[in-house]
C-alpha cells in the first residue's frame, strides 16, 4: 500500500467496527503521546535536541488524506530554511507551502493528480527533495539493519541542520492502516524510542516509538515500489555538488 | 491599526528601505529566536511547560496575511481537543481548521469578507471563542496592570488545559509592524520572559519577549476597537455555564 493512501469507507468501517470515536483514534499501548508526562519527559532528558525545535515549529497537517509526504518536504524545507518560493498570499515574504513545493519538476517525478490519489513511495519522496539545494540520502530497510538506523538516525538528529523522513506502514504500529510519511523530532537514548512527528494531526499526536518497532515498520514492502521496501531519508541542509538550483 | 492588517506594498518598501531581504526578517535585538541556543535553554529550564507541548503541536501558519487570529483559534481549539467540526478531506477524522472554525456565527461578529481585508479585534476574538464549549476572558491591557497580565498569563500557561492569545501592535516590539493576534506557547520566570508562537511563521519564528515589552505593545489603543487598548485572552478547557454548545 502507498503512503498515504487508504479508502475513505474503509477506514471508517473499521472504526465503526472497533468502536473508535470519529474525531480521534486511540493510541495503541506501544505508542506514547508527547503530551503525556512520559512523552514530555523523554524529550526534555534526551541531549539530542539539534533536531527538535526547528522541525516541531515547521509542524503541518497533511493538506489530504494522501499528502503526508509533501507536508513532509514543507517542514523539512522549512526547518532548513531553504530558499521558498513565492506565495501569492504572503507576498513579499516567502515560505513552504503544501502548495508551491509541488511545480512541473516535482510533477516529472510524480503527477499531483497521483499524489492526490495514491501518494508517494520514499523513492520518489527523495527524488522530490533531491530537487532542491539539499543533501538528500534515501535509505531502504531493507539494505541496512536496525543498528544502522538508529546509528544514523540519532546522529542526524543529534547535529544542527540536519532531518529525518521516514516512511513505514502504520498497521505494522498498531496504528491504523497504510504506508505513512512523516518527520522524526527526536531520539531518546534511555528509552530507545524515536519521535515521529505525525503530520496527520487529525488522526494521531505525535508519538514516541520504540526502534526496533520503526524499523519494522519501515522493513515492510511497498507494492507500488517494485515490492522494494519502505525505510527513511536523511537530509540535510548543505547542498551537494550534485543538487540542482531551486526549481 | 487592526490585528493583521498592513499594506503589502507599505511593507515592501519597509523592507526595500532596511535592505532586509525579502524572505526572512532580521529579529530586533530584543527579541529571542526559541531556535537558538539561548531560546532553547529558556523552555528547557522553565517548570512551567503545560502549555508548550499541546499548543506547540498544533502549530498553524496564518492562511492570510489578514488571518493571524483565525489561526490563533485554531491552534487554541485544537490544543484543548474541542469537538471539531467536520471537514470534507478529513472524513471520518476531524480537526479545526482555517475554513471550518469560521461559520455563520462567526459571521455575525465579523463577517468572513470583512476579517480578510481587516482582521479582527481582540473582543471579536473572545466573541468567537465563546461559540465554542470553553470558558474565555478577554482582558483589555489598560484595564489592568503588568503585575496582573504576569501573574494570570503565566499561571494559565503552567496549568493544564489552559491557554492563552495575544493581541499587541507589532511595531512597539520593534517588529514589522501592525497589529497581531498569536498564541504564548510558555513563560520563564528567571529570565522574565513569554514566548510567542507567531502564526505568521513566514515572517517571523517563535520568539522570547520580556514581560513589560509585550505589555506595552498590548497596552496600545485600537483604532478599529473604539480605541480601546489591545490586550489578551485567557482561554480554558472547561465550558462554562453560559457558553453555547459548539456551532
Amino acid at each position: 500500500m502507498r503512503a498515504g493512501v487508504a479508502s475513505a469507507s474503509f477506514l471508517l468501517a473499521l472504526l465503526l467496527a472497533s468502536g473508535a470515536s470519529a474525531e480521534s483514534l486511540k493510541l495503541p499501548d506501544n505508542l506514547v503521546d508527547l503530551r503525556s508526562p512520559q512523552g514530555e519527559a523523554w524529550l526534555l532528558e534526551t541531549h539530542a535536541l539539534q533536531a527538535y525545535f526547528p522541525i516541531s515549529v515547521a509542524f503541518e497537517t497533511q493538506k489530504t488524506q494522501s499528502y503526508c509526504g509533501v507536508a513532509s518536504m514543507v517542514m523539512v524545507l522549512n526547518a532548513i530554511g531553504a530558499p521558498a518560493p513565492e506565495s501569492p498570499q504572503y507576498q513579499p515574504y516567502t515560505i513552504f507551502t503544501q502548495d508551491n513545493v509541488l511545480n512541473e519538476k516535482t510533477d516529472a517525478i510524480r503527477p499531483r493528480e497521483t499524489i492526490l490519489r495514491r501518494g508517494m513511495t520514499v523513492d520518489q519522496l527523495g527524488q522530490m527533495l533531491s530537487l532542491y539545494p539539499i543533501t538528500v540520502e534515501v535509505h531502504h530497510a531493507a539494505s541496512g539493519g536496525v543498528d544502522e538506523f538508529r546509528k544514523l538516525a540519532s546522529e542526524a538528529l543529534a547535529s544542527k541542520n540536519r532531518f529525518v523522513l521516514v516512511n513505514f506502514l502504520r498497521k505494522a504500529l498498531g496504528e491504523q492502516i497504510g504506508g505513512h510519511i512523516s518527520p522524526l523530532g527526536a531520539y531518546d537514548e534511555k528509552a530507545d524510542r524515536f519521535l515521529i512527528l505525525d503530520v496527520a494531526r487529525y488522526k494521531y499526536p505525535p508519538v514516541w516509538v520504540k526502534t526496533s518497532e520503526l524499523f519494522d515498520a519501515m522493513n515492510t514492502t511497498d507494492s507500488d515500489n517494485e515490492n522494494k521496501t519502505r525505510g527513511y531519508v536523511l537530509i540535510s541542509g548543505q547542498a551537494s555538488a550534485g543538487n540542482a538550483a531551486p526549481p
